[in-house]
């Protein structure tokens, strides 16, 4: 009892200042995870002359280095943070339809891979010519690529304007831009794993995640709607019966979500990657049957740990020294302009008509890195294919870029098609 | 890694059983964590010839006696679990309005606390009786005291029958109930931890609890109303922003759940009792800010890990011991006839135009005891309070106290009110 006393102390007062955090930036704007993750920062570096309050919490909570979530209480949140981004993965792939996906035309797929092929090359080369570290420049060049597309999505969909022209190359090309970001973050992780970099190797892995996500696709257009169309033929022909409960979709949403999760981590691919393709599995289905709310409040519970938990793992000393201050200001700049230029001109590409206001509009929209980028850097640092300092550069990278974007984007969209809100009217201010 | 691909693997099992489980025992009309419970003991007993699946699966899984929650996957799955006990009690709370508790007229009252003191009486003499451990005794008659204020509600509201005499009657009966089933475990359980039975120890915890209580439904009354319409005349004076982000519902709801949990563990009390009146708290808001829906959602993941792992407890072969057999025969008609007298009798003390049809149906309505006698076994037997055979004894009298009585009182309100649903419609057959 008293193990149980520790862990829901440890609960709520890691939540509590998540939700702190998350609800001053959020006041001011920005996307709420940014101050959850500050706030793990500013926990893991207070120092007051000579006592550390990171030293004292830490020692209650952290031992995050341990691989086997041993008796620390930490385990526990530990968990409940990987369940957290699970689930958020998922939720990303509830709001990834297929059918979207495939129809969703030149301007979007050559802005998703221009976006994704120009950061890629640039970040790599930058680590190699710098650092030399193969594992580093691959892992840190995956955490360039994707684009957040739930913070995107998100700002979107907070302003209703899912119908403009730019909100749908900028949604799709983040979609599928973020398939190329699990299939670069299989690729990579396979290849840090095995420990070879031969073409071989590159290969396998390249066929594995290619057909992983090809077998998905393929279930998602042929064989789910018949499952689904066979049940509702099958209920049909049955007499109506009242007010008999079914299958909760809730917990077949789970199932799903939890058990491609498994999946993937079993054939050597990321729980993420599982997650988000089980997702796509259900997004036909995951508006009638209500499940991004209710995903969203499981959310709500476990992914806060998971935003801490990466400010926790940040230190800010690192910023004393020069050379890595240097880095973030060369890797930010890097990140920007390589989306910027990649994505606009990628758009330009796919569709002539597109103008020049509307090219600045999708190159901002394709910015913000988020949480993609920060979960990449996570595995890599798990797998020591990253330093600490290189996981402090690329959460600084996907923060800034995450703050810098919405406000612009924002404002872009506002003066062009002016605001309507989604928020919930019981969360308002 | 590994580690998180065996805890994605056992989540994803034990989920899929409880809902499979769940869902065949809701298609025959009742509660589906009966379902839950079953499957757990059908896991935790199939032995085939030679082969025992229990064995084998558990070795993996179970290693409950652990109190330390070691390295074991199973310390997750029992910390997800008590999580959802804590956030289903907060759930029972969030209905639980202080107002309705103190208009809920003579009638309720009375048969509450008939419902309580008879049950808890005969419950007590028998097992002193046969046993003559006090323990024992005391902690079987605690578990025979609590109406599934859950279960019970869920059939009315289920039936949109909440504005009925008898349901009301039914509700604010068991919710008093619990509310002293709550102020009876912490007696117990205090009495139990201190290891002394002095009437000044009894005192001093009974008043610890009810100061606790009353604290709370003080705080009902005087003091959030006042907080919240602060914040609402703030609101109102400040300019109307539109679509700025206030603070998050559900996450401060989250926050009083865990707080008030731990300070109830901390103060010695059961951390369900804590969050139980943390939802009590936020009760006059519930609706407003669609909380239970939102928590609904958390429960449907965390809480099949519950009944599963009650299940998981429950050893089938004690039943090939004619002793323990006779006991469950026993403690099942004390547990339904002490309601079904004491409440109906209540009732109509307080409120003598209840005609009989009415004192049966209230009588019914009060006998389903649902999770939480099972709840206040299960720290007894982590306390070393209870014997495993008693620990089956009370979950057989939960289990099939809660399948007898649904059915009944359905029919019983069906013939007199006629039939409403409120499945959402997506999870309906």
């Amino acid at each position: 009892m008293e193990h149980l006393l520790q862990v829901l102390l440890t609960l709520v007062i890691l939540f509590a200042m998540a939700r702190v955090g998350s609800l001053i930036f959020s006041r001011f704007g920005f996307p709420g995870l940014i101050g959850e993750i500050l706030m793990g920062i500013v926990i893991a570096n207070i120092v007051i002359g000579d006592w550390s309050f990171a030293e004292d919490f830490l020692k209650l909570i952290s031992d995050t280095s341990d691989p086997h979530y041993s008796e620390s209480t930490l385990g526990i949140v530990e968990i409940i943070a990987e369940l957290g981004v699970i689930f958020l993965l998922f939720m990303v792939g509830l709001e990834t339809k297929v059918s979207d996906l495939l129809r969703s035309g030149k301007a979007a797929l050559f802005c998703a891979i221009l976006g994704v092929v120009v950061p890629f090359v640039l970040g790599f080369a930058y680590i190699m010519a710098v650092d030399g570290n193969l594992n580093h420049a691959l892992f840190l060049a995956a955490a360039m690529v994707a684009t957040s597309v739930g913070i995107t999505a998100k700002i979107i969909k907070e302003m209703k304007l899912i119908d403009t022209k730019e909100a749908r190359i900028i949604i799709a090309a983040a979609v599928i831009d973020d398939v190329l970001g699990m299939i670069v973050l299989a690729i990579v992780k396979g290849m840090v794993d095995s420990g070879e970099i031969s073409i071989a190797n590159v290969a396998s892995i390249t066929i594995q995640a290619v057909v992983f996500v090809l077998v998905v696709i393929a279930l998602c257009i042929w064989v789910i709607p018949r499952i689904y169309d066979f049940f509702q033929a099958r209920k049909a022909r049955k007499e109506p019966k009242y007010c008999t409960p079914g299958i909760n979709k809730l917990a077949l949403a789970i199932i799903v979500c939890l058990a491609m999760a498994a999946l993937a981590e079993y054939i050597g691919l990321a729980g993420i990657i599982g997650a988000f393709l089980g997702g796509m599995m259900l997004a036909d289905y995951s508006h009638q049957w209500r499940l991004e709310e209710k995903i969203d409040s499981i959310c709500t519970f476990m992914l806060s740990f998971f935003f801490l938990n990466v400010g926790l793992k940040v230190n800010i000393f690192a910023l004393t020294d020069v050379s890595v201050v240097i880095m973030i200001v060369i890797v930010l700049v890097l990140a920007i302009l390589s989306k910027l230029v990649g994505c606009s001109i990628g758009a330009k590409m796919g569709d002539r008509s597109i103008d020049g206001a509307s090219m600045k509009l999708i190159g901002f929209g394709m910015i913000p890195r988020g949480e993609v980028g920060i979960i990449i850097a996570s595995i890599g640092l798990a797998a020591n294919a990253m330093t600490p300092e290189l996981y402090t550069v690329v959460v600084f990278m996907s923060v800034i870029t995450t703050l810098i974007a919405p406000p612009i984007i924002s404002k872009m969209f506002k003066s062009k098609y002016g605001e309507v809100c989604t928020i919930a009217p019981e969360d308002r201010a």
